[in-house]
Order: C-alpha cells, then sequence, then structure tokens
C-alpha cells in the first residue's frame, strides 16, 4: 500500500506525539497555550509533500493515506474515434505519472519549449511539491455505449445508480463517461492536475461537472486521526482501512470472476453531492444530533460506549428498554451488522461552493466510496438510510455518478489498457 | 506586524534553505528526488499553524503574512435595530477572537452546554489548530443608509466602484453591507469561523455570497515567495509588503483627517471575483502571455531583466525600438510609474468553483486589495486595465464588492466600535 507508511501534517491526535517530539520545532511551540497549535503541526510535513507511487497492481487514491484536498472531474468524450480516446488516455498517464513525480504534465513543461508555441503545462505548479498527489481514473455508463465498441465490454454492476426518496439529483452535477479524482495536501496541486489533464484531452472531452473538496472527512489508514464532517461529528470511524487486505479484497477490489476480465484488480466508484443543511442542523439540540449520529459528538464513541474505536452495541438499552442507538441512528443504518456484513471505503470531503442565493451557505460533504459491487453495497445502505436515517431530514444529495474504475497501470502501460487492448 | 516573523509552510523557494537545514525530517527527505519535495515542506509547519494575535492598532488579516486558504463571506444585515446590530458586533469581536486563539466560538463549545440546547459552536474544528486564523471586518456603503443613523459617518470614500468597460457583474456575488475575510492555514479552519459568525447572527444577518479561495497569489512579507496565479505566472512580486511601513502609511492606512475619525487607522478592501478563461490562455503562445504580463513565465522577471525582484525597466526597448514591456503589458499598466505613483496592498486568491456548464472550469482570481482611498488608487488602476490591458481578453470581472475596514480593536472593544459609539 503505498500510503500506509503516511500520515497527513494534520490531525494526528494520538500517533502525533513522538514525531513532534523528534522536530525541533515543534518542540519550541510548546510554550503556547494548549490548543492553539492542534495536535501536531510539523509530523510529517515532508512526507506529505511526497510523491505516492503512480504504478502497481491497484490505482493509487484508493486506499492511499486520504490526502487533505480533491479536485474531480466528469468529463464528457466529445470525439466518437476509439482510436483518439485510446490516444488521450495513453497522453494522460504519461502526464498523470509525470504530475504525481512533481514534475510537468508534460516534457518542457511551462517554459522550456518555444516561445512561439503554447506552453505544454500551465505553469501554476511550478515551485509546489508532489504533495502526495494522486490521480484515478474512473469510466462511466455512458461510455460502453455504441460509439467506442465497448457495450459487451460492460460490466452488471456499471449501471446508473437507482432512483433513492429524497433525491435532488441535478444533471449537470451528475454521470459523465469518464471521472479523474486528483487529491493532494495542497489543492493547487490537484487543481493543476485535473486542468493540465483537461487540457490535454482539448477537442476530445469537455468538462461535465467538477467539484473542490477542502478536507478530507475520511481516514483510509490506522495512522491516521479521523476528520470531522460539517455536522461537527467524526466522520468514517468504522471505515474500511489499507491495513485490513482480506476485507479489502472481499468489498473494495473486484475479483476475477466478478466481471469481464479487465476490470479484475479496479473497483467501482460512487460520488454523491450531498448538501448539508447546516443551517438547520445548527439549530438541533446537542442529544438529538448524537441520537442522529448514533455517536457522541466530542469524542465520537459509539452511544454506550466511551472511546471512538469501541464497537459499537446496537442492543445496549437504557432506561424503559429504549435502545441507546435510536432505530433511526446514522451509525446502526450504516452498519454492517445492519447491513448483512456490508462494508465499503469512504473517501469523501467536505465543500462549501459559496451561497444557495437564499441566504444559506452552499455547503456539505462530496461523498465517494470505493466497493466491489455498488448494486449490492451501496445501493442498499442508501436505500436504508434514504428511507429510515433521520439524518435524512438535513441532506439533500444534489449530484451522483458511478464510474468502473479499472486496476492499477503497469510500467508501460495506460489508463484503461486491460479494457481497450 | 503579527505576521511577519512568520512564513508560509509552502513555497518558500530562496528563504527556506536554512530552515529546512535546522528541522531533522527535512535533512531526511533530502535523499528522495528533485523537486518531488519542493521547496522546503517541513518549514515553519508549526509557524503556520500557531494563533496571529487578534488584538490591535490594525486588524489583523491586512498586512498578516498571507495564509494559504480564504473564505470570504459578504452578509446583507436584517435587523433593522442599530442596538441588535451593535450587540452583534460585539458577540462577533468575542468569538472571532477566540477562534483566532484555536477555541471554539463561544464557551461551552460544541459538546460542553446541555444537551438539551443546540451546541453554541459547530465543532468542525475541534480537533484542529489555529491555523493562523485571521478573521477581518468591513462596512459596506449600503450599511451607511438611513437603517442605522450612519449616513453622517459615510467616509467620502465609501461609495459603490463605477462601472468598469468589460464588467460582467452579478448582483448575486456583489456587495452586502458587511464583509468578513476569515483566512488560514487550514481552510476548515476558515469555513468553520466564517460558519460560526453567521451562524451567532441568525436573523440578524443573512448571507448574500461567499468565495472560498484555495491558494494564495500574494506575499505580504519579503519572507514569502512570490505565488503563483492559475495563468501560472508569479503574482503580485511589487506588491506593498509589511516591511515598508512608510510606505503603507501613504498607501493603505487611512490617516487622521482623512475623513471620519472612525476609520483612521482602517482602510479599504476592494473584492472582485475575476474569472480567468485559462482554456483560452492555455492556448497562447508563451511570447504572448509574457509580452501580455510583461514578465517572464519562469523566473518571472520584467521583461528585459533577469531575476524575479530586478527593478522593471518600462523604457528599454529592443530591436527596431519595439519596447520590451509592450505598451499594453500588464506589469506596465497596473505600475506605479505609470499611475502617478499609486501602490496598493494585494492578497488574493485563486478560486475553482466547479464548472460553467459549456465545458470550461469556472476559476479565477479572488481579487482582494486593500487601500487608503480606492476612488485615487484602486479605480485609476482598474480603469488603465480595463481599458488598455490585454489581459482583459481573457478575463471577466464577476463579481464586485467595496468595504470600509475600521482600525483594529483594542483589549475590552468590538468591531466597529470607533464607528458605534
Amino acid at each position: 500500500m503505498t500510503g500506509s507508511a503516511r500520515m497527513s501534517r494534520r490531525r494526528l491526535l494520538g500517533a502525533a506525539g513522538a514525531g513532534a517530539a523528534a522536530v525541533g520545532v515543534g518542540a519550541a511551540a510548546g510554550v503556547l497555550a494548549d490548543r492553539t497549535l492542534g495536535p501536531d503541526p510539523v509530523a510529517n510535513a515532508a512526507e506529505s509533500a511526497a510523491p505516492v507511487p503512480f504504478h502497481g497492481e491497484r490505482q493509487a487514491g484508493i486506499v492511499t493515506l486520504a490526502q487533505d484536498r480533491m479536485h474531480f472531474v466528469a468529463l464528457d468524450v466529445r470525439t466518437s474515434s476509439r482510436e483518439e480516446l485510446v490516444g488521450l488516455l495513453k497522453d494522460w498517464t504519461l502526464a498523470a505519472e509525470r504530475m504525481t513525480r512533481g514534475l510537468e504534465a508534460v516534457d518542457e513543461g511551462a517554459v522550456g519549449g518555444p516561445r512561439a508555441a503554447a506552453p505544454k503545462d500551465t505553469g501554476e505548479a511550478l515551485d509546489l511539491s508532489a504533495s502526495a498527489l494522486t490521480v484515478t481514473i474512473g469510466f462511466g455508463p455512458s461510455l460502453f455505449d455504441d460509439r467506442f465498441g465497448l457495450a459487451a465490454a460492460r460490466p452488471a454492476g456499471l449501471t446508473r445508480l437507482p432512483r433513492f426518496p429524497g433525491d435532488d439529483l441535478d444533471p449537470a452535477r451528475s454521470d459523465g463517461d469518464v471521472c479523474v479524482q486528483a487529491c493532494a495536501n495542497d489543492p493547487q496541486v490537484a487543481v493543476h492536475a485535473i486542468r493540465n489533464l483537461v487540457r490535454i484531452g482539448f477537442g476530445k472531452v469537455a468538462v461535465r461537472w467538477s467539484q473542490l473538496g477542502f478536507g478530507r472527512t475520511s481516514s483510509t489508514t490506522r495512522a491516521q486521526a479521523t476528520p470531522r464532517n460539517l455536522f461537527g461529528f467524526k466522520d468514517g470511524t468504522r471505515n474500511l482501512k489499507a491495513e485490513e487486505t482480506a476485507a479489502l479484497d472481499e468489498h473494495v477490489w473486484v475479483q476475477p470472476g466478478d466481471g469481464p476480465d479487465w476490470l479484475a484488480g479496479g473497483t467501482y466508484l460512487v460520488a454523491r453531492r450531498i448538501r448539508m443543511h447546516i443551517e438547520i442542523w445548527d439549530r438541533t439540540p446537542l442529544f438529538e444530533q448524537e441520537d442522529i449520529v448514533g455517536r457522541d459528538k466530542g469524542e465520537g464513541a459509539p452511544l454506550g460506549q466511551v472511546k471512538e474505536f469501541d464497537e459499537p452495541d446496537l442492543h445496549v438499552r437504557g432506561e424503559g428498554g429504549v435502545p441507546l442507538i435510536p432505530p433511526t441512528a446514522h451509525l446502526r443504518l450504516a452498519s454492517a451488522e445492519s447491513l448483512g456484513g456490508v462494508r465499503i471505503l469512504r473517501r469523501g470531503y467536505n465543500f462549501t461552493d459559496g451561497t444557495d442565493g437564499l441566504g444559506h451557505l452552499d455547503a456539505g460533504l462530496f461523498f465517494v466510496c470505493f466497493s466491489r459491487d455498488p448494486h449490492t453495497q451501496f445501493v442498499p445502505m442508501q436505500q436504508a438510510l434514504s428511507t429510515q436515517d433521520k439524518m435524512m431530514e438535513y441532506l439533500e444529495h444534489t449530484g451522483s455518478g458511478l464510474y468502473a474504475v479499472p486496476p492499477g497501470v503497469r510500467e508501460g502501460g495506460f489508463w484503461g489498457d486491460t479494457l481497450f487492448t
């Protein structure tokens, strides 16, 4: 796992002590008041700037230690030539691999080419580090229509998600032939990556929608502390972790025999733009917030337990025999216990996109998850949540996409080579 | 200057060497390939997380070392009671000061109050550091109408900006009675600050518009390297710097006698949301880009010079007597030399707000500048740029605001106390 050895530069609560002590600046900062510096500002700054290997059995950006920022784009393919599309995927692969090493997208780059030509890199990341950039590609159901001869290769799981109760999906924030997820610890590095891929695809693809995420809402390894979403709660405590390799094989990675060979070793990406009505949430009493989530807000412990990582007990009852974790609690409904063992790998980000024109912030969670079969994992989970989760009163799903994520690229290969060759 | 001793955790090019060497992690990282780690990933991580003092002669967030991220909001005041407005400004001041120390917005906070009540802090910054948060307030011209008895206190400079050629302003991204600029090195800390101030103002103010900026486009001290904008060029090389105290008095801080006493020691904030047509720019030849900017793209040196901080020579001519810095170059038109000595303090951010619905990223520069008199500084500058700057072909001003920024708050005072008492 490329990311498992890395830690974020922020939020390292428990894990941070030793790292901080080893660095002089951390000790000096100790004279400042409690909490002003947060958990560990200096730990692993070098690691958060370092490159993440691009090549490998799996694409990076899935179990890779979750970076702090994200730029996600969905694209419509405009060319109808399979050859052009394959050429683009090859060009993209080279560029993505270079950028993850901290290089410019293309040789000669922003300033090294002839002055009479447009520069081959847009230049805004010239002075920036690799920032743990990962670039991950997925293919939407619409790519498998009759344009490129891919209809027979469409995996059975790659069909549009059903409409869920309460969905308020904007077509302009949904679907797309191809998606690219860029994650990095510096947002400018993630934006640069997406922009340069879009640029390389000029005339062949067009941006359908894109989403910037400013703060991660999931941990993907045990070394990483659990971040908070915009409801102020720790999010993703029970997330699948990079260390759980057997569980990843069971719940995330498409296995040989699951469907067409080309997707074996890959996965599916579900994206949901979830507007959170934070103003209404913020007027909800603390006990009600905690009942809705199923955890206490400070520590993040399951109700009835003490520590964040204590196992939830869905059966424990309090006064009058009332379940401590209510039947409508998010934790209960999304739990493997309630869903016949279903688990997913979450990798979402908080967003704030200005305002809604009605006096409120347009803020929420850009939910991204990876699963081996979305229709038996994400779909029943979201069905349960959309019909029973009390949190739904505060949520509005405004965008949606499903994409098949091909396996990793070997040296000399290209994104999707198992599909196209 | 609270910020002058601080440096960013990224982009420290020249200044970084010594700092990195002093920290063990930096040395260890040296084994990695050139450029992969960027300038100096570990320098001053502690400082970028540390608090910036809130109280002082000036508001923080102006000459304070530019943080990496920003959340800006413009608000409409909904109450017509002057007393309620003053009460809100007092509550805001307490909350802003607490948050800049890394504390929750209000005592008892997210989890310390009665469980039957809504929490007093929204909680998403609970585990985060102070992140050099600054919160800066400004008052728009519309606040000085007849609602609050402020008409006579309106400074002469606080009138809406004139319409400039090429303006395509969206009223839903312009103006507002009050603005609040939150800058921090962690975007979640900046968003948390704005959200909690909005929440405290519930029923008294409503969000008119807001803007997230992901990457700073200005340096405010000599210790800080010049960042790049989304045209890929270094931006703000000739910016006013915190060290130039006499120039700040001349160009930024409102002086006694300039207008009403309450604004002495304050300044004016101009905000312009500038959409950049990056796709068109990216197809422009390098020499043309450099002629438009007036600098070379790699080093950022003025055309005809060698190093970024070399003084531009606006008169030097090349072959055939053609000026090396063209008459239509941004550098020339925005220079103090061309504007009768006018200078401003820039403090803007790059943004990417999804897409424009036409296949392009909706990206650009959220321009923020501070000046002593916008009508004799920003206005003539923008007049020159909007009529002669070749860069205007690639720009679209889509939002605009002008605000009077009161002086700093002394211990026990509140935002705007010189205006309201």
